[in-house]
């Protein structure tokens, strides 16, 4: 048997280990793992600097360099996190509906967690200790796949996170380190039919492609967010330039930041010339109105409307009706999260109706779809396909939903 | 482009005209379709004849040819079946959850159709009536594509059906029939990335194997019903002896069927003296215990307790306790439906907690786990997936959730 296979069957072998362990215990073990991480901080940042010093050796870039990298703040906030993971209610065990049928058969739905839920990520190392804290509240063995450039630290962190586990009496094997990074392991490991009863990815296209092309567990996309911002003839042009500064501005690298900005024709002009300071160091990539108004803009091409900058860049797109924009967001779209601005009632209806997203806002930056921001608490990603979750992944995404049917002989 | 993309992206296209329906249009719809499909079926006994003659001629199984066949009543059914999805409720902008954020933000979870369904199905020509039916009711496009051997049947139907939309202003493609049989296209129409938002299989292992192997579209799993019924040691044999009875006889060939019966040591020799009279005209295959008991059984193989024999057949193993019972299953069960008869409290709780299926039941027949009988209505599959939905696929298993967000210029 191959060493993958084998680490999966010992993995979905240690699930009866935290099924049968109470809420109290997972928290108790979450609470262990935050302590062991900011006790063992000085091995987990000379672990660490291992894996710095390769990625720079091999060239890796400085923003990705900046990803791979470990600081006392950024082992002191795992740690936080994974407390606040034991502060959120456990989903297990919720009854979501439940009712009794004509003859008898009292029927409910109770929330149970998936089972073996696997994860395959990119550089960051925090990954591996917020992926295992969510999915041991939720109940489920995680199964970590992070990259070869991590792999010191994450193999530091997850001994201290299975040494808390084995501390409480769960099972270590409910988290487990797959240390195998090369691209054959990876294809295997999305091929564990039987034993992977979930898998996240957080990554970038190609990660995407290849799960599409190979994965045959069940899997949620964690995709592209090309978010737009739409503003509307109606629009308080004050409030538009505060959520759109706010949407592109706040955080340009995450998937929740806005890409694209539509503005209705009627006031574009109004728009541009009290808002662009607003937006001081964000290069504008606008359509022909857009460069005749603002001078410093560019002629956005056609790739730009598709492309997910995660940069201070904006494509700006001047539409003669909320049709336009609707059907450009149909067009260029990832169904993350899409925004209008306005104070008409009916095209605010009209755009969270037939606008296909996670989300969709009215008046609000599109910054607010995360799990935190959301009231889930933390989020193992965003999805943007729109089976079993869409949006933030949070705990309660983390569990399936059992039929449970209690009888007094009931035969049909 | 060839043919299969063309007509998946006409199927995309007609996609606002389903979520500018009302209710009342799309059950107009489901009524005109009945209607229609009544007032035709001499046309579609014709077409089917000719199904039937070339699968003859081609050597198809009498159960095949039993399943393609058509005949008066079987026509009424799919009609009725059509009238009863226009009296479920719309699952279409019913809001799950509701709340207000602290900074004010209003967020709902409302839901919405998935987009474009996609099932891939064998032979039964009433799956294009009944998958038809339900796609429409939940504001769906239905991609569908049956099989070679049933195409003069389904294209019949599909025109029924299509002019049925057609009548009451909704878009025909609404429902699209896709003409091409052969297995190249059905892996192109596997891997219509963007156009299919679900795609459901109701067929044998290789297709599913196929899809597993292929797709890369999000699909849902309607895998084996391989389920059992335990008898415990405190169980009241009668009932055990009614509910084996009608698990395994009232409807053999059906994926709720029981095929395996677990009988604790202490009622072993009880039940199978009073019982097998009930069980006349199945084919026993027991382990050493039950050979002894019962004359007629035959010894089990390993694959007896794998197989989902979907026959009046039952393989039947005396276990030492509940433990054994439990591990049994999860070593041969396919998560499907799995039943307990008892008389105890804690082996009746434990049952249902440990074992990892769509549905368990206690002092009930696994029969019961369908659509209709668990209030569903009808059901367009059942998944042994844990992923989006688990057990009978109704109605609302055809939708996704979207987030509504209403603010009032919130920023973070």
């Amino acid at each position: 048997m191959s060493e993958v296979r084998d680490l999966c069957l010992k993995a979905r072998g240690a699930r009866s280990s935290l099924r049968a362990a109470t809420t109290e215990m997972k928290d108790l073990a979450l609470h262990k793992m935050a302590d062991r991480l900011e006790g063992g901080v000085a091995s987990i940042l000379e672990a660490n600097e291992m894996d710095l010093k390769l990625a720079f050796d091999s060239g890796m870039s400085a923003t990705a360099l900046d990803r791979l990298r470990l600081d006392e703040n950024r082992v002191h906030s795992m740690a936080m996190q994974l407390r606040e993971i034991a502060l959120l209610d456990d989903p297990v065990g919720e009854v979501t509906r439940g009712y009794r049928r004509p003859n008898g058969l009292k029927i409910s739905k109770v929330r149970v967690p998936l089972g073996v839920v696997a994860v395959i990520y990119e550089n960051r190392p925090n990954v591996t200790s917020d992926a295992a804290g969510l999915c041991v509240k939720s109940g489920n063995v995680a199964l970590l796949r992070g990259s070869s450039t991590a792999i010191n630290s994450n193999s530091k962190i997850a001994t201290f996170l299975q040494d808390s586990l084995e501390e409480v009496g769960i099972d270590r094997n409910c988290i487990t380190l797959i240390p195998l990074t090369d691209r054959q392991s990876a294809i295997e490991f999305m091929q564990q039919d039987g034993l992977i009863d979930l898998l996240v990815p957080r990554g970038g296209k190609s990660l995407i492609e290849s799960i599409k092309q190979n994965a045959t567990v069940p899997y949620v996309i964690d995709g592209d967010g090309n978010c737009h911002v739409y503003v509307d003839a109606s629009a308080d042009i004050d409030m538009a330039i505060s959520i759109v500064r706010n949407a592109k501005m706040s955080r340009p690298g995450v998937c929740n930041a806005t890409e694209t900005l539509l503005l209705h024709e009627s006031i574009a002009k109004d728009f541009l010339s009290r808002g662009i300071s607003s937006l001081q160091g964000v290069e504008i990539r606008g359509d022909e109105t857009v460069v005749r108004l603002v001078e410093s803009a560019k002629v956005a091409t056609e790739d730009d409307w598709a492309n997910e900058f995660l940069d201070l860049t904006l494509a700006v797109r001047v539409v003669p009706s909320i049709d336009e924009a609707i059907s450009h967001i149909e067009r260029y779209g990832t169904g993350h999260s899409e925004a209008i601005v306005t104070n008409d009632f009916v095209n605010a209806q009209r755009f969270v109706d037939e606008v296909d997203a996670a989300a969709t806002l009215v008046n609000a930056s599109t910054r607010f779809v995360d799990g935190n921001e959301l009231g889930l608490g933390a989020e193992i990603g965003i999805s943007t396909q729109k089976l079993h979750a869409r949006g933030p992944l949070g705990l309660r995404e983390l569990t399936s939903e059992k039929y449970v049917i209690l009888g007094s002989g009931q035969i049909r």
